[in-house]
């Protein structure tokens, strides 16, 4: 069960509101990089741990706090778009009949939608798509893809934050940005605590029932140098298992042989010679 | 530039033809854990590649191999379905009218849309979508997004593999799996060789521009234990610049003060008081 | 700012796990009508009001409660979701090589994707869309909305209720559905409040700007009969404003008349009558 | 069956066309609140309707009415396009390097997809999504869906309204806006014909089914203030069914609990310990 | 202006409900080959057509009668609907607590979502998506679109007839198919009229301006067999512009070159060497 | 199984880098029109095909050529955001407190989500969507979808040509028109080398199980003109196997009768006469 406080997890203060910037913003509410994503990442994640409890509490308890970072970003946008302008500006035709009249960059469903308040979107109005939320129930898995949500979002914040001046929006995301550090500390902590976890995901697939020869080696399908000092084609594997090699790709398998479409005339597939009354009769002496 | 051979890549044998598997098999194709997904997110992370060109070399190397991938997916899912039923099945009725006839539990695009062959969709039938695709610029975020996808991906097909008894299958699937442990190892490898890049992603955001009094903290937003001996509550914090600390979350921001919609009558947004004759005269005075 | 207490809001319990059942509740998290839905919108409309606070209060309030809905579900769809089968069944041939092995009718991703547990996606497997969030800016609209999300939260709760047998799952959805009624109430406790927000809204759109005299026509496009005695037909109009009457429909504008293509030979658009040359040089004379 | 009448149903007619207003102008389209799916809405609604047929007929009349306001969009954006730009204009680089070309703040796939037409997308360029439609079978459902769709498209076209001063259009949204009156009269009138159908839906749950001891209690979540005088905390309830109470939420249901993941090896989900020899063992010791 | 009859265009009867065949049937209502997609897709190409007229009228006459194709569709659905199952079968379990329950194979949201009707996805439940819609403002590209539409959805639909025995349902396809048959004559017809729109697309491109010498030579980029008596490989092109060649692909242009991500450190991206003081230095020695 | 040359397939020059062309040519590369689509398209259409192996042959080649494109469309945009402004412009605020600050009319997420790179989204930042990927083991109707796609791919690319001056961008595009001129040509070159695979598709469907007496028909279903001396109304069908005619529109079925929803009480749908005792009662009877 959840509750609400009213005031903010931080402060949040726009000194000159930019309804452009609002736009940006909206990247870090709804887009594949933002907080709805993780949001709804960790509590699924949380609610579908089958243990230990330690990492279902932790999932949730950060679940948690990503909603109320939702509702800062949210009150960052409605703050940056209250000058947003709801009109068309006046039009300039050049010589060439070429209309110059903008909205000022900002986002159209801002004023048309929304009423000046944010949305669930992305920076280009693509709504948030939950087949970004990463749960498989393999905890190591997931810990991967967490720490990669709190990677790509900590870059997204830099990111916004080189491109504004205000600054209000500049101590907001200084605050974000540190918590995206602790966040990606927080879930490498817990693939520290099981190392067995990890590499390669899932670690309990019984190694005689994988082609081993094939586990370790670099395959060459292009003609690109492989340098002599990559950590990646000689030595130890970095999961300690195997020895890293190389290999120049060349096909293992057969020219794929399917059944031909004539066999199965019901589908119109391939009418190749397309002779249908022969078709068609040969359907009939296959259906009774 | 690319090339292809008709030759697959492995072998891909189907004993005992499923479109149930088929269907399954779908998800390791076009589903976020797929291989189209690995494929693109490698080619654009390659093409987008500023330097140094041993990343942009192995990045389009191994996009390169997993386009086959595809094809090998592709060409089990073609044979799988080589008996699926297109016809639906003589119904039968209970007591209460309820009709039994089935589909073989099959994708009915399969036979519907596709003729029995492969699509770039789910299992579900969700269309491959390229929003998937992660290419930031920043390689190491880029790393750890490859890391995820191909632990996703090997936990994908090891839950197919224990699926199917198929033979065929099941040697394909091997490889498969195989394959997975090399490139998580591989992008693993380009981590170790940058060791600089990781942790906390990006690396080179000033450390004094960021709320460094909460880059640490396990901030406690429920009221499920903090666990004593957890790696994420005391101790070095993983990437090894603070120190893990615990702070039970108060919110550190004030109540959020909007302008009211009444400045902005133009909106139509909220008309309270729905003086409706009073918020005209407001806009009146307020445009020229 | 938000709290977790790892106590659920009302009591889950599952006598019967049925995988089916976990498909079926999925619509209830992630579909249009389900939870992580009210949930966003009470929310971001929270997030976005301008006053008056007690709605936004309000809004906040019932949003972080709809959290712990979803939470619910999620764990109900995690205990149907116990017996799971995870491989295929037993293949059944029949003489024509039908196969009729099904994966009990479950969700695949249950099982590939998610290890058991709940997605943020429907009962069809379509993943949540933030597109379905409605936040306006205006409390009359999105009252409106709300009413009409719980109308169908508290339809598909009920559709659910009828399905299923098992004591538990009744239980939990005869408890969401008295606080579908509830929120169905609050919503329209609201429009009471503020009668002047409602019908037509926006309210403070100046009758004199709108074409008055078609705001009150029952205009007829089929040859359907028209009842005498509709309330829609005839009498005051339920907004007090006008009178109901009826209009055969006839058209009022002109057959439209759009520039011809050839004015903009260089969108290469309509080639028509296609002499190339001509169009060239038409090109070349509008062109400096 | 529908027959098309060449005429318009209104006039449009753009006396300054302007490409940004085109873009605008989608939202009425192929956006959310838009016609298109208005239309669908009440057309699919007719189709499936299952009596009275009053409703049918008027819900089939209404939606045909719609397929000619996406007519007369459709017209509005192709105007509004014609002299939209289908060149980058000359670039102007600033001392930072910084290009100010822009192609008019225009929908760039309104010249190079569609080559000066309107398209079933919103005005952020995202196509129209048939998941907004809305059709129950519930009558009363679906009327509260429609007053709110009507509702949102009237805020919308006032919104358009406001944002140009052109004739034609101001001229051509002010047909639409009294449409949209009327049609939320329409609906309205059928609930207040068939007030059974009403609050809440649906009416014919049996309330000995449903927890009715939390069906009139405002649950609170947060720390905002719960007004005294509000409608929805004291006095009879909208539905005249119950009493409006106040509850302090605390949580009812206990901490989750799911079977751990042990018991299912073959799903590779949490390997805790992960000891991988013990869970293979474990697994064949489950699985004959 | 649209007008509606309240007969069907053409009869639809069925003999034994099928909710499986009423799943199958959304193809044809919600899939890309389905109805609404020809529908709109001709309504846009007509109002959005700049002339002439001829082929204006045609189409917005054919996407008129394609509305009524969807409403055939979607009362066969909903009478094939009418014996659906809406609760869960008594579950059977076998030795390894496989549950076997299932709904008759039917769409879920048939029951939940739609109460026994049709809805616009198609048969995997995914929603109809107006980014299938094509129209170009090209004449030519947009026959050659509806040539394909019809032939994908005569596919479909004679696919559909194989799938069932149901007298009624046949018969209706049958109808639907002679259509389907019609449409792809009448856009061949206005390919015909037309004969210089065609091959290649669009017509009055400069062919001084394209790279002539590789307009018609098959490009070899794999190692299957060229066959000697091809037609694309000899002989006079399609078009009679050219003459068709083959030439084994070999790269023309060099290995990108990109600027390297050390010029832009504000975007934090690829911090190699990862000397966060250096870039941050360099950064600073580049903004002022 | 694939290989790649490090060499481009054709040069890729930026004499003038254009952030706001690189957002345009987003369109060839993840747009419906672009060669993510048309590169799937013919890949699958090879997985998939079952016959005969000259033209699966020839889809893999043309496929794997369009790998090549993605590569150079993708280069292209990386060059020309090589400038790309990555921070808010000086805001300049008129009278009307309008913000005019715009990042160039650049796609936002080519600088915060790619680091001035392509992605796989088309120019208005929508995702590429497996599901205009066409493939439908009939080969006629697929070599239509590919005429088509690539006569809509050449109209983008000339659209692209004319948009910018750029003297490498031109070059780069003529070459691509080229290919587009010679797959044109290919994909004709199937279907006349396969006459009896055309229209109409598919060739096989016994013509006496077809409504013949509708097949050659124009219905009017408007009250625009029928043209006297157009192709589609009067003649030799353009399949040579009937005549055309014309027919006024007239509903050939009935009015539609679904059985009331009273008959389904537990599905909730329509209340009326919402008698809820009556309706439960009448389920009790119904239900044992």
């Amino acid at each position: 069960m959840f509750r609400h406080t009213k005031q903010l997890a931080y402060k949040v203060r726009v000194d000159k509101p930019n309804p452009v910037f609002a736009k940006m913003l909206q990247q870090a509410i709804g887009g594949v990089e933002g907080e709805i994503r993780v949001c709804l990442q960790y509590l699924f994640q949380g609610w579908g741990n089958r243990g230990p409890d330690r990492y279902k509490d932790m999932l949730l308890n950060t679940g948690t706090e990503e909603i109320g970072h939702i509702e800062m970003l949210a009150t960052a946008v409605a703050l940056n778009l209250e000058n947003a302008p709801s009109r068309l500006q006046e039009e300039v035709a050049d010589g060439d009949g070429v209309v110059t009249a903008i909205l000022g960059g900002e986002d159209p469903r801002h004023v048309l939608s929304a009423g000046l308040a944010a949305m669930p979107v992305d920076s280009n109005g693509n709504p948030f798509n939950g087949s970004w939320v990463v749960a498989t129930g393999n905890l190591g898995s997931d810990m991967l893809a967490n720490v990669h949500a709190e990677a790509s979002g900590r870059l997204l914040a830099t990111r916004l934050w080189e491109m504004t001046d205000d600054p209000g929006m500049k101590d907001m995301l200084s605050f974000l940005i540190a918590r995206d550090t602790m966040h990606q500390n927080q879930w490498m902590a817990v693939l520290e605590e099981q190392k067995d976890m990890g590499l390669p995901v899932p670690p309990d697939f019984p190694s005689s029932q994988e082609k081993e020869e094939f586990a370790y080696e670099y395959f060459v399908h292009s003609d690109g140098e492989v340098p002599d000092d990559a950590r990646w084609t000689s030595g130890s594997s970095v999961d300690s298992k195997g020895r890293f090699g190389v290999r120049q790709a060349e096909p293992m398998g057969d020219v794929p042989n399917l059944a031909p479409a004539e066999s199965r005339p019901e589908l119109h597939s391939t009418p190749i010679p397309a002779k249908g009354g022969v078709l068609r009769k040969a359907k009939d002496a296959l259906t009774p």
